[in-house]
């Protein structure tokens, strides 16, 4: 096969990327060298073409971002039984050091010492991507190829929303974001009882109607905890998803959460949160959760039966598709708000 | 109102029922008298009728069985606000003592003084009930008066499935009576990946097809667990809900439930059991739950946000529709087998 | 017996109190009238004492504070059954209403309707109380009088450290005002590998390392953070118990719990709190739970259970001892921080 | 080094062992060789020792047995980090394949395809014994040797008394061999309220009295179950530790559990149980688990833990040391019902 490929690369600690032709990766004994098919932008590329302070602090150049993918098995290592190729695959780019306490315990999703493919390590936006057989998740060959892009953010969604009791719960998800977006789809499909969608973009507000949303609420326009409030009367919602990472997201969700509710929270603030801590939390009994990442591999198991049951509709998340050559145009897009999830295709 | 009403009544120690003029239950201030408008046949009420060894050592006539039932409050006692006459209710029949360490712990469900109205006191199969108002539940107007008088085991199939994961899990339920085909709806409305449903009796397993089960399984012609583990890659299903209460029900759910699962057992065996304790539960790493009754009342909140959701049918369950009058012929039909759940309406 | 008794009255909207004769608690069918053998001071009654701007919301003059006692009951009504004239009792101060979704599924102890006696109803600075029958708590007649006006606040610290796993975890404790210093004895009895307890004053340090903490720390003179961290060799503690409610302690106590781990939060703030949100809760897959005082009744269970093991030695928490006439001087000292529990007897 | 070492030989498809010169093992880059310092003996060792069906069906001679260790390490593999040459280790023996369904979702102590050294490949009874770093555990140079050579059942009884809450819950604990001997005084350190002990065998008993249970019982003499009732106000204890694996363990165990409790299995029937599933489990709403090794390795953190806090003394239950020469001295002890742990020193 060839020696070389081509990628998108951030070269420089600066703004901006190139595109160029890079070598192969070499693999190991335990990796696995995947064609890539599609890939997906997430607001972690963003941060990274932007070279925000984030950026800064964490990328080492040069790089080759994207952590969402799938694509098929191209070559495996010596030992690699898991999969073969020709064999169609996603993969957890969460990369865990198995040996910290949290990785000996089954907390390996919140390794202490964990490398992300893609952000401290060459990633998927790219025609081959390597990666070590333990992270690798083979799929349905007849899965779309742009939903197989999606399991990483879709996996941030099912973590979330069966990180406690669901069914016949009130939810209420506060960003619709495509992970809020994913959520809704996934708690109704667990028999939440109803979901309340807050968001502000309107964009945004029309496809959590599409996914499945009872109610779909505009905190700009009207007091969305109190909507939620006289809809459960007077109670509040069981379940806060909190998919925003803004103070006024995270306030609005705490204040609409019943008495001995569940908060999860996945969005992550940029700055300190100030919280009525006595009112919204302690007086309240409530059970806050960081939730990061994908269980390894519990979601992934939980992923592939709700695909599997051909009632998880991804489709309306993804508003453009275009080839990876195309990667300023989409950057600029999802700059614009007016695009959701964007899947990249092969150069 | 009239002193008098006909009932349903258990008069002497021996099979059979007489329909009889009694009295109108006296309430007390905290009591709610409740109009019958619909009362549901349990097999319990079948031991009673027969006089069976159980129903000799449980049961003191004069008793007016019944303990499934939905009405109208007809009167309230003077401290009662939790319902006003003209409601439309249903009741949890278990009236727990509030005092020993499972009622002040969160389990009045196995409180260790229960009295059950319809077994130990007299129960719904009358003009008129009586009951605490600790144990009234209001229901929705609209709710079909038949729905109305199946909602205690309908509890038993929410407590079960709900009594540990469900969502993106798989499941075999073995026993297909009225509470294991209320379980497979139950279990698919809350996302449960595939339920394979197993049961001797043809009239029961096309119910099951009716309530959604993936497949249905006839343990008399086909290999069950082995059927079951083939479609599960040889790893058997996540959750074991057992309805049944035979042995052979129980051997075969245990042999198909995968290492580390859930086993939730409900239906009561009529004799002792003989497991394979070792290989079966043991080794597996398995969970066995028994179940009893319904949360009080987190199992009724559940059912209430079930029903209202509008994707729950009960209505296949129900075989057979008659006045109270008939229910020597209720009692022939379920000899019979070939009635699923059987509603009494007024006299 | 008497018609009339002394009692500590809250008489007016103001600061202060005043000792009055005032008339016995009449009793109804389920209450219970109980002579007060000891009762101690909480912080909320010197807040209701300095009449500050918390008691000028909630309480309405005149009242009798007071909710930490115990005593031998006088007299019951004519429904009470689970406790008779003679028997030692303290009680659960929060009555709850019974009816509500938290009461209803074992959550009464965040009831959306309590009602505290001694805050909302008069309490037991005075020679009677009177106490609902479903509230009494019957006590070991040898327990010593000043152990039996703990419970409320001994069973803050119950329910905080077995709110989750304690057994082989390292445990950071902030705030070592009574209830965090019975949290440390409770930990260590309960298998905690090892207690850091921080707090900035002296006198409560002192007491903390006689409640047997492991490393006690002044975070005004050293980075208690950094002393706990090295100690966790930099992974950081299982399990925080915030009982100070202050910003630092707050900041200090997150900053030392290790990913994947349990802070549980009982110390009120009074003021908003600011969190990094992003590092100390979300990346950290950390679970936060609010406190509430104890629950209903699985707290007072584990409180009989941990006393009557001869383990738990509650004596370093009292500091003084002195009649309910000395009221003003209880107050005194408490404001000094140089008291921690101070016991009040009979008149 | 030398290449050759002396080991225990399950030589052939018959009862017995021989003392043999056999290869040191060699090792792969991912593996340690261990130089044994302590080894127990385990029943199981007895089983491959006697040839016993069970040993027939699962042992494929020549076989190094012994799952028990201790030792330092001599040697590891060029990919190793956790452990270098001198580390006082010992080692989880069940090697997990870390590819199915329970391995993948933190339940590897089930792996459906696990290998146990000393069992499926060479184990300890040996000079040598080469483990997978994955398995390596480091211990503290101070523990005592002996000590160190008892994780592996020391680790079976706490993974089975932490299954569940056991601070403050009353426990009752049915067998006493070295497992059942353990748990006690985990149980114990760990808060629980009162250990009942229930075993045959004198010897065991007096050892259960030495590891600190409350009540010992002898089940042959007196109605255990009754005495547990008794001592627990007809209400039964919280917990059931099942060690015994005998049908009347079992059964005075259930019915000594109380409505609500837990039951953790760990003993091994060699026969199919018979159950009155009705009552000791159903009605009863018990929750029975199976429990099968030692979590990996949650339950070797724990471990630590306790070992670490100076107040667990596993001395009572080792009743002889010797040499490993002397192993078909030791099966004769072992056999006699005489003794408890038997530790085996260097050859």
């Amino acid at each position: 096969m060839a020696k070389t490929m081509q990628a998108i690369v951030k070269a420089h600690a600066a703004p901006g990327i190139e595109i160029r032709e890079v070598p192969v990766p070499e693999i190991g004994a335990t990796d696995v060298l995947v064609r890539v098919e599609a890939a997906s932008v997430c607001g972690t590329d963003l941060h990274i073409y932007n070279w925000d302070p984030w950026a800064q602090n964490r990328i080492k150049p040069p790089l080759i971002p994207g952590h969402e993918f799938c694509g098929i098995v191209e070559r495996v290592g010596e030992d690699v039984t898991a999969v073969a190729p020709g064999d169609f695959v996603s993969a957890e780019m969460h990369v865990a050091c198995g040996k910290c306490l949290q990785c000996r315990t089954g907390q390996a999703h919140i390794c202490q010492k964990v490398k992300i493919i893609g952000v401290d390590a060459d990633g998927a936006f790219a025609e081959f991507v390597k990666i070590p057989e333990s992270n690798i998740w083979k799929l349905d060959p007849s899965l779309p190829r742009a939903w197989g892009s999606l399991l990483d953010p879709l996996g941030n969604a099912v973590h979330t929303v069966l990180a406690g009791e669901i069914a016949t719960k009130t939810v209420a998800i506060t960003g619709c974001g495509p992970i809020g977006l994913f959520a809704i789809a996934v708690a109704k499909l667990c028999g939440a009882a109803m979901v309340f969608a807050v968001e502000v973009n309107p964009y945004r507000r029309s496809l959590a109607t599409k996914m499945g949303a009872d109610v779909v609420l505009d905190p700009t326009t009207e007091d969305a905890t109190a909507r939620i409030l006289a809809a459960t009367d007077g109670v509040g919602v069981d379940v806060l998803l909190e998919m925003s990472g803004h103070q006024n997201g995270i306030n609005t969700g705490l204040k609409a959460l019943r008495t001995g509710g569940r908060a999860s929270l996945l969005g992550i603030p940029s700055r300190p949160v100030t919280l009525d801590l006595a009112e919204d939390i302690i007086f309240k009994g409530a059970v806050v959760q960081g939730i990061n990442g994908r269980k390894m591999y519990e979601t992934w198991f939980q992923m592939e039966a709700l695909l599997k049951s051909g009632k998880l509709d991804l489709d309306p998340v993804i508003s453009h598709t275009m080839p990876l050559r195309d990667f300023d145009k989409a950057m600029d897009l999802l700059k614009s708000g007016e695009a959701s999830k964007i899947v990249l295709t092969k150069f």
